[in-house]
């Protein structure tokens, strides 16, 4: 495959990857994670520790399916870089979501959410499966970042953040 | 080299990161940065958006340097995960830093924090080098769940974290 033919089916798989968490498709999620039977993948959801195989990455997903009743992911800032049969994607999601409805109302709360990921994927036979994830939340004011990329003197330090 | 030799080369250039980053070593940090010509680098702060390329991720490194004036990082939980040219290397970074005095002090005060981190490593001919580095705050109570890996019902949902 070209180069380009390559970061298409990158950005495929990504897609497929927060459209299965839309649709709290676990078996779709479980199908996109690299099941190689040799490479350990890692997981890091936005404040959380580092969870690190099979088990551990696909029963987070099971608890945060099960505990989301609405989850849409608006995907910005996508950018591939690819080396070999790997591939690093960065994207910001714009997280809107909401949990099962308490005390017998209609709908839970929503609750929108800055986050920014960094997703490996791995070539195989059966096409571009995810590696690792690891997602955190944007604490810092970004507004003077997005047109430098320069964070200014005014924002907390990274070891402070 | 064998794989256990791969995974002592990895973890070598993990540790030689962050002791340059302890000795504000900026050329050191530099040049443990992926510089093939072709492959975009992208690294993350924690709590920071995605910086992209060598002159944001480097620029940011200085900022940082240059508003640290001491910080030592205790890596814990440290894990390799080798596939053909590529290592995916997670870790907890126990921080603790502190910034220049104010105000006439001796010492600024001193932060400690809980990062984990995904540092994505490529093997080179100048051996093996930075391409993706994302840390970000442990916010969670991590009390349970370093011998299950399963965070509890009662820890936030990550989409609310």
């Amino acid at each position: 495959m070209s180069r380009t033919a390559d970061e298409a089916a990158v950005e495929a798989a990504n897609t497929a990857f927060y459209e299965a968490m839309e649709t709290g498709d676990f078996e779709g999620v479980s199908a996109l994670w690299l099941d190689d039977g040799a490479t350990p993948i890692t997981c890091v959801h936005p404040g959380w520790p580092v969870l690190t195989g099979r088990g551990e990455v696909l029963r987070s997903y099971a608890l945060i399916m099960a505990n989301t009743e609405y989850i849409q992911f608006f995907l910005t800032d996508l950018k591939i870089s690819l080396a070999g049969n790997t591939a690093v994607v960065t994207c910001t999601e714009n997280i809107l979501s909401g949990g099962p409805p308490e005390d017998g109302a209609e709908l839970g709360p929503l609750v929108g959410q800055l986050v920014v990921a960094t997703n490996v994927f791995r070539h195989t036979s059966d096409g571009w499966r995810i590696w690792s994830h690891h997602a955190s939340p944007v604490l810092a004011d970004t507004d003077d970042t997005e047109e430098t990329g320069d964070p200014g003197d005014d924002e907390p330090r990274p070891d402070q953040a």
